[in-house]
């Protein structure tokens, strides 16, 4: 864990997760070229989106492709209509308690300020990229 | 390596590819809030810039710092002043086989159109993101 005392200890990236305006040609795209396996498309109403993962060895890409123009991600497309990687997800083992501790390390949690549960049922919260060198986290609970 | 007959056979992503204004900045930002170990700063004439790698369990973060405002990575940073992420890297077993498969398969490379040696002396190409679904990718031998 490198650093337990840290903020928000981590040493895992979960995933590098990116935005496409086709799921399946994009899970079609790296079954194709790179002989990866894609999971199933897994549909998240609560963000308005459809994902699949590409499962790598050591780390899954989230394809997500998203239903809202409206909608965070789907803003990013409408900037990047061909698509773009649009965040990273690094894994800690108490989201809850890394969410109070970014906090006082005057890291900004985007949304409602505290961990919401993903379509996979962990806790999870994104720090705005202003305080992070321009780069989207995600932090994720541990699986 | 899912299915070896793909132009690229992957299914380790080497490193994901961060620009930065300041590399320091963002070798303490991973220390400090994530409890990261960062490698040391190696310089990069070739690319005109440096760079330092983010060492998690799972996969390395590269952080890149432009060195030359006229360089790819330097035009990257111009359109994003405060950083962002700049391309994603696979692992392949024979780079020069990929890139020809590659280019069979309708990918583009970038540059001269065959592999070069990395910093690191392994061979590698990039991918051009628009046969890419926006992203830009990096086809780095195993090391």
């Amino acid at each position: 864990m490198g650093n337990a005392t840290a903020p928000i200890p981590s040493d895992v990236l979960d995933h590098v997760s990116i935005a496409v305006p086709d799921l399946e040609a994009a899970a079609d795209f790296y079954r194709d070229n790179f002989g990866c396996t894609v999971g199933d498309v897994i549909e998240v109403p609560a963000d308005n989106m459809r994902i699949a993962y590409v499962e790598l060895a050591n780390i899954k890409i989230e394809l997500m492709q998203p239903l809202d123009a409206g909608s965070a991600v789907g803003k990013f497309l409408a900037r990047n209509p061909s698509g773009g990687i649009h965040h990273i997800c690094v894994a800690t083992p108490d989201a809850d308690g890394a969410a109070v501790a970014a906090g006082a390390a005057g890291l900004r949690i985007l949304g409602e300020g505290g961990t919401r549960p993903g379509h996979h049922g962990r806790k999870l919260f994104f720090l705005h990229p202003k305080d992070c060198m321009g780069t989207l986290i995600e932090v994720e609970e541990t699986d």
